[in-house]
């Protein structure tokens, strides 16, 4: 089978679904598929017509996303299209247009609207990676908001540094039995504590995945997501209308609870907030700042250090304590982006602070800047 | 002078204003300084406290612009401050924030609010590249509006190709002693023609200011710019609390009168709009997918062909003619993206064809595709 001779699939399927249906379903699946693929398979999604539903899959071979799609249609072999092209045709398409699809041989012919697009059928899709099976998955039911609620909460803080790869996701675990998400790359740490039951194993959530996960769950609402997870380890969740396999991260998460501060310990705090973090030059473009911001609790005073001769720029702020404490810019406008306005608390200038927002179940550590 | 030796003006200035004016001011005046600087002068911005004034200057020594800003300041000897970060400090702070300026020795302290930003004057204003003079020059006034209006229909067929560098402009010229601006870049030529009087030089006026000068003018009302050209080749314009000194191309700008078919041989159209063209995928994202777009006018169907069994797209189209014509793409699309609905119109599937959009001043020609 190579790239230049087109198959010949037996069957010829008739189907006929709105823009607005494919759309998302296709926006979803594509969003996992890889902008650069050695493997051809991998730039496709599978298609796979069953009784009034349209099966949209993708994968990079660590996750494995379904869609379906409302369609009317007879089951079908499954085919495979460009995900990229495919979506850029149906992102220019109308929303009140409707899709109809035809394939005979190795051509399929969209009808969208007024536009014809014939696309030709270069890979086979029996060579479509099976996705894992779920042997020996322990099985939960989450609420979707508490899901989607933890992932927010935490995804900033994943690490991003390769070396320590067991910190490259959300360790999903049970604390009481009950869910609770974690993520740290050693300067700060998120943990996030839902009420949902959690019997199953301990799972770092890998970050790749985790963006794809988010786009599917809808905050609000009543609705449960199925989770199950093996200790291979893998976790597949299953949403209304979709399935997501993700393989997970094969590591131990370091033990964080050692580094939460006790709250009352904490002698002291500052107030910051997104207009705050705005009349600070950001020291990613600017490079005559350094990246400490420094805040003089007993002075109620957070200040800007700068080098060769660049601004120092310093301004009032809430505060109270005697000492004072600094951080990396970076880390604190990462939080105030987040969650808008933000208490710091610390004990000393040297230990662990807490971040506190509004959000009881969030709990935030932020390492200190020397400075 | 070094960098590390920080200057000692004489004056002391005390200097209050809005933040809206000074944050309108300096962001106009930035937007001509590079981003990176090999002379340090250039990364700065002039500031001349005048009586009730502040004059905001900046140059990249092919042009020139000042900016008034209105302050209750006294006349006083001008400074030299960072642009980049005086403007991040502006963007950064509310609007409702009154600002004062105090400078004494080498050290000038603003006040946003809250803020305290100290900035140590670095370089020397006497450092500051003088604006070429205005000797020679003949002048016009010219209505903002109809200079807007001209920039914006021509600017997207500047060249940016630097081998024929006589084309990396606009070349505004009379035509019966009227302006006219004209554009092109070999492939597609935009001409539009205005009611103002243009005494003037034949001026090529370069890419690189029209990007300042468009942001400097407001469409609609009856202001008027007064504009100064001189054959050195250089141009001057003043409007309400501004003034642009630009240097010219120094070059001869082709015929191009002699490419602009005449109408009346025309014996085909098509008629496309952003909305078809959003149906077809983009060959700047997909390499599957040739650059041309083809008009078979006889069957009123657009298409784009692929190579290496990419997509085949086809749409119908509003069309007329016995022939067939192709352009690319990216040229129909940026037509398409600047004026919206646009009708095509042809006398042969090898010449150039005239693009038809609803302003009658303009005339855009675009060089056929052989496909």
């Amino acid at each position: 089978m190579t790239l230049m001779e087109p198959i010949k699939p037996a069957a010829t399927a008739g189907i006929t679904c709105t823009v607005a249906a494919l759309r998302r379903a296709v926006i979803a699946a594509a969003s996992i598929v890889q902008r650069r693929n050695t493997i051809p398979v991998l730039s496709c999604l599978r298609i796979t017509p069953r009784d009034g539903l349209l099966e949209i899959e993708a994968t990079d071979l660590d996750s494995w996303l379904t869609v379906d799609c409302d369609a009317t249609c007879a089951a079908a072999d499954p085919f495979l299209l460009d995900a990229f092209v495919l979506r850029a045709l149906l992102v220019g398409a109308e929303t009140s247009d409707s899709i109809s699809i035809d394939r005979a041989a190795d051509i399929v012919t969209m009808r969208i609207g007024p536009t014809t697009i014939r696309l030709r059928l270069l890979i086979d899709a029996a060579d479509w990676p099976a996705e894992p099976g779920t042997d020996g998955m322990i099985w939960s039911d989450v609420p979707e908001t508490a899901l989607a609620k933890m992932i927010d909460s935490v995804r900033w803080a994943i690490s991003t540094e390769e070396t320590r790869y067991y910190l490259n996701g959300i360790y999903m675990h049970g604390r009481d039995r009950r869910l609770a998400g974690a993520a740290t790359d050693g300067h700060r740490l998120a943990l996030y504590q839902t009420d949902a039951d959690w019997p199953l194993p301990d799972l770092i959530f890998p970050r790749h995945s985790v963006a794809a996960l988010r786009s599917l769950l809808t905050a609000g609402g009543n609705r449960h997501i199925r989770v199950g997870g093996s200790t291979k380890p893998a976790m597949r969740l299953v949403g209304s209308g979709w399935t997501l396999f993700a393989k997970c991260i094969d590591g131990t998460y370091p033990d964080y609870t050692r580094v939460i501060p006790v709250r009352s310990a904490m002698r002291g705090h500052a107030v910051i907030n997104r207009a705050l973090l705005r009349r600070f030059p950001n020291p990613n473009v600017f490079r005559h700042v350094r990246d400490g911001i420094k805040f003089d609790l007993e002075n109620r005073i957070a200040s800007l250090s700068s080098v060769s001769f660049g601004p120092e720029v310093e301004a009032r702020i809430e505060a109270d304590g005697d000492f004072s404490i600094g951080f990396n810019q970076s880390y604190v406008r990462e939080a105030v982006q987040n969650f808008g306005t933000v208490r710091i608390e610390a004990s000393t200038s040297r230990d662990a602070a807490l971040l506190l927002t509004e959000d009881p179940d969030l709990t935030v550590v932020l390492m200190p800047l020397r400075m």
